[in-house]
């Protein structure tokens, strides 16, 4: 059994989180942390039901119960000081955030090694969607030509997804910068070929009813070859994370991306 | 039996179209006509193989074979002179054509009345895609939110497609003018949400590979429902010729839009 | 506004349709019943947060409240007594259930005309899924080689679902039995080819992740035309619910089916 | 310039082989084999136009043009022949078969490394498709639960095809056998759950107007990864092969499978 705390355990991914450890046979919850919290043990809070597990407001008090793991889900700044001291008691991190900076990992990552601890930072833990992150980037070193449809509910803001842009990023670093489609195309409606990232293009579609999706769709003489993911809730997520945990058991260092796990 | 004659015989969809007819055990080909043929005979030309339908270069001659069905995929100007023969010697006409004006089709319309005589001119033959468009009309009732994601090969020269537009056209009959969309929705690339059309938004992807593909997605509380088209050859206009050929032999008035014989 | 009462709110999707009917402007919740509850008052739940709406326990005493239309889902054997009550107080019935006899719908259409009262029955009230239905019926006509792949989640337990038998028979009232495939088709590992249903096929997918999906897939000569509903929540019901409480303010009669409204 | 040769370019295959490294502006075609062709030259065959390549009806005859690779789409008898003739000649053969034993592949194999002399046998030149089976293969290490859903033209004979086969036999290596859906599921009809490959389950769809499609669909709590392939026509097997022209030009060995290329 791995002994884990979940930091952050109030916020909506922490919940999620707390709930995922309570209920995975391979790990033992020994703790939540969260500085504002005053209740002392989780069966005081409804949605957790008849467990004992105690909470600590103070990440210095949480040594006492010796975890091997140290899930983070914090606000970048305390995630930072968490996985640094949480790295320097041989505890492993593993850290759901996009907020740390190029140096900030590779300080952390130094001292994993100095401390022969094995950790992991991830920026996304959905395995599917890393899945379809890496499977993407492996097909468009044969098929130069590809399109990204990404697809969500229709409260989203932002336009193309973090995703598609990460996804269009990592197939950039096998491609060369191609303009796609018909050298003399014309676009009737403007906006109708989409998004133009180095000549790949780039979909979004907004419904009701959607959730968060995404399709890859590479074409060639003959054939089409086509990845697509489904993210149905935030559970998606979870599966990431328990995987994270076991790995970080098996290695001496900190790694950053979950597709550097897979 | 119907007695069926082709006009344009030598074009592509002439061509096509001659080769159902032969195929097709309902019909009988009693004539092909193509001023500049040369030849006198189909049996002359390799790719027809054994049979014996003679090959007329003037429209008078052709009324000895007393054709049922008048097939025409010639050039507009042509095709009214050829709908209008037809008509008024009693020939049902099934012609294939985006070019006659709304004036041609009342015209044409009053004469088939007058002399009783059924027709059809369609500028769409592919019952699918029709099917496709009347269903997407039908939805749009119920699901104002609608985005249209059309897929060609990359040698496609506009973007939206016609069909694309024309489905667009077909659904804004019955839809509200709608954006759609977080209202403080921000494009990061510019072009990311496709054409806006009424705040209906159109995607535009070209790959090689792809033939002609539509996918009209709707959106509500909770579901979506999508209506997809694929064309994979040009075979598939066949379907909706031989269909108006046997309706037309049903009616006493010419119709405009295979949609209105469905 | 319409005024509405909700029989059964404390099931399922009673529960939701109080909600929706709260929140729908157009619509006046002017009470709602359960014989086995004992507050007397919706603000006293705290789900249902700040209003006024009286529980009643017996649905004569449901009458001061004047309701234009009575939402109904509870069981069969209440629904039956509850919809002729209320077509007998001139109260239109929208009544979500499948354990109705057909004697049963025979006789409170009959009512329904006497009363001339509008009303409506339907066994499934998403939208989505009716028009897919409607929709795969009438493309049948055209495309009489069709295979319906439905996805659902890994705990359901029946295969082929509900939706998709009931698609089957919709489409063969419009279909010839036809055998697909070719004649001398050999599955090398039994089942391949899915369920048969007068020739078309069936197939059944389970995996977690997925809810509630259908694809209806057609074939003809050089051409494909697919219609799929995704129900992503039980959300997806209500807007049906909505537009039968509209509906039936128009009407002086019955209707069973919501396809018969669309 | 790689100087190639292409075995049985009269066959499908072949042909389309001819005609791809014709028209690649990296390859000289210095010679075709055929030992039934009574032609000396491609000129004299229409369909490959002006060019002058001639045409040998006996091996040895071959080796005068210097090819550096050897393309062969001939029968597996005269495929192991000429494998084997064309490593003892240091020519690196591009060879297309699933005839092959395990024998066959380790014979060629040993004298490849002998003659240290690159080389390629692969059962499938589709790029797409190789990648599709590959992926599939290493999602199933974080997905177990797994459905294939093959469709093609309804002259298919044979249900599952070869590749749905092959890509659950791949599957097979990294997933521990493990029966999916509901423990109680119920087939209301027989074969709806489709074929059972050690608890996977096989659809096999046959429609008019498919071609070749392959969808390996991966299920987990909250999400969905899907892998598509679509193969339009032959053509599609053209990228594997020039790929693997260029390929064994850097190697030393033989290589069986183009997965092992990618």
């Amino acid at each position: 059994m791995i002994k884990i705390v979940v930091a952050g355990f109030n916020g909506r991914m922490g919940s999620t989180a707390t709930k995922m450890v309570l209920a995975n046979e391979a790990f033992q919850l020994v703790g939540v942390l969260d500085p504002t919290e005053t209740k002392t043990n989780l069966n005081e809070l409804a949605e957790y039901g008849q467990v004992d597990v105690p909470i600590f407001t103070e990440k210095e008090a949480l040594l006492i119960s010796q975890p091997d793991v140290w899930i983070d889900f914090t606000m970048p700044e305390f995630a930072l000081t968490h996985t640094q001291f949480a790295l320097e008691h041989g505890i492993r991190p593993v850290v759901g955030t996009t907020g740390f900076s190029e140096a900030d990992v590779a300080f952390l990552t130094k001292l994993s090694r100095e401390k022969e601890t094995g950790g992991l930072i991830a920026p996304n833990f959905a395995i599917g969607a890393v899945l379809m992150m890496e499977f993407s980037k492996k097909a468009a070193k044969f098929f130069p030509d590809v399109e990204i449809i990404e697809l969500h509910h229709d409260k989203k803001l932002d336009a193309p997804s973090g995703t598609a842009i990460k996804t269009a990023e990592m197939i950039s670093e096998v491609r060369n910068p191609k303009q796609q489609g018909n050298p003399d195309e014309v676009e009737t409606l403007a906006g109708a070929r989409g998004a133009d990232y180095e000549g790949m293009r780039i979909h979004s579609v907004r419904l009701p009813g959607l959730i968060a999706h995404q399709q890859v769709q590479f074409g060639g003489e003959g054939e089409g070859l086509t990845i697509r993911h489904d993210s149905f809730d935030r559970s998606s997520f979870m599966g990431g994370v328990a995987l994270g945990c076991k790995e970080v058991m098996k290695r001496n260092e900190l790694i950053y991306g979950l597709e550097n796990l897979l």
